[in-house]
């Protein structure tokens, strides 16, 4: 094999778990929110939930599809989404936190939501056509989630003396998993510099001024005391993930193969 | 074939599926105690449950060992705990019921530990030799788990306002269960006329009075109004069985054959 042709077996490669990753924050997040489904506050919101989950889980299978494409040992998205275990999965550990209640849904959902409306964006500037395409699709249903996260913040936040203590609760506790959102690893890195990947570190500024100005109409705070939990992209996870893919995954290690 | 050929293949059947069923009863009730592991209201405590769980998962294991050396297909105990589905199952509900608050385990727990009291007892003169075995081995951990649930009980009844209310929660709720404990269908009753399995009809009235004297003296009240949940011998289960064996067979559909 020359150089030249290892060095785009290499860059297929990281290509091919670049999309696996990004499939896996979507599929992940896609879950939690799927918890939701027939908990829903009201039925409204029950329903709203579910679709958002659908959004994100519509996302997964075109990364995922996508990287099956893409690879070359017949490999298909339910093998990435089924067949993988813990240590293999790269999302952010933002997004397999539990669930929570209401308050924490709707917070994890606003630093998503806008993390996604900026880094989409920047993901419909990639050298990759394929990404590009998907990037357009999803920046879509993300205007329309960082409404509703937006407008349920201000909702939440600038409500009863119970609902913004829940709020300003579940801020505390979600704001040190926001951090590794804005770091990229070598992987990315070198999809960065051949134009394929989004330099996350540069979304952090606009993100930031948007989380602000809306915690601020909202009355809630950013915290003071600042802590940060990594590992999601090396695929350190925390206890919640292998029991969320126990739930996704039984059906499937059940029966195999199975297709509907 | 001749016909009592055909006659032993099937009393052998069905001396297979009576023992899995006895087995079922014994994994799930053993996985429902293992939930404490860790939960335990204090440290003592929860050891003692581990326990209790430890002594119902073992003969889980040697029911289920003795029915992998009955069949002839080369199945092995973790086939019958691992590989089979809810439908398949036959455990009576009562054992699958989540574990609830302390209170709830503790009456679920005096319930089925009396009537394994009678029912073990009754079983050590089975015409099967390993049953009896087994029964004899089991009754003397039952004998320690009848102490444990009996003082638990008179403890948590005559306790507190809230200890005495929660028990009587907890009977209300499990008490319709209990009915299906003392039916026997055509398997069984087969089996009961060659002796082999327990006629548990004729438990019912001695289990019924040890566990009136026990709620007098607790100040606890068998429910007045009356209804039965039946199925599990049958396979019907309720909605929480499944999301159990999801937790239970999960490593072992995703590691097939896998062996410590």
């Amino acid at each position: 094999m020359t150089q030249s042709t290892q060095n785009k077996v290499d860059s297929k490669q990281d290509l091919i778990n670049y999309v696996v990753r990004l499939g896996d924050d979507a599929i992940v997040l896609g879950h939690r929110i799927s918890e939701w489904v027939s908990e829903g506050p009201f039925l409204e919101e029950d329903i709203a939930l579910g679709n958002v989950a659908l959004d994100y889980i519509g996302r997964a299978r075109m990364l995922y599809g996508y990287a099956a494409t893409l690879s070359d040992d017949g490999k298909t998205e339910d093998d990435f989404a089924f067949l993988r275990d813990e240590r293999q999965f790269e999302n952010y550990l933002i997004n397999e936190l539990p669930r929570g209640d209401f308050a924490y849904t709707i917070t994890r959902q606003l630093l998503v939501d806008l993390y996604n409306k900026y880094y989409l964006l920047a993901l419909t500037k990639s050298a990759d056509p394929t990404l590009v395409a998907i990037a357009q699709k999803a920046r879509k249903e993300t205007t329309y989630h960082c409404r509703r996260s937006t407008s349920w913040t201000l909702r939440l936040g600038d409500g009863t003396t119970e609902s913004k203590q829940r709020m300003q609760l579940a801020i505390d506790d979600i704001w040190g998993y926001s951090h590794e959102l804005f770091e990229s690893d070598a992987l990315e890195q070198r999809l960065i510099d051949t134009g394929v990947a989004v330099d996350c570190a540069a979304l952090k500024q606009p993100w930031l001024t948007d989380v602000k100005a809306i915690f601020e109409e909202a009355g809630l705070n950013i915290p003071q005391q600042d802590w940060a939990v990594r590992g999601g992209r090396k695929g350190y996870h925390s206890e919640h993930l292998g029991h969320l893919l126990t739930q996704m995954q039984f059906v499937y290690r059940s029966f195999p193969g199975a297709n509907w």
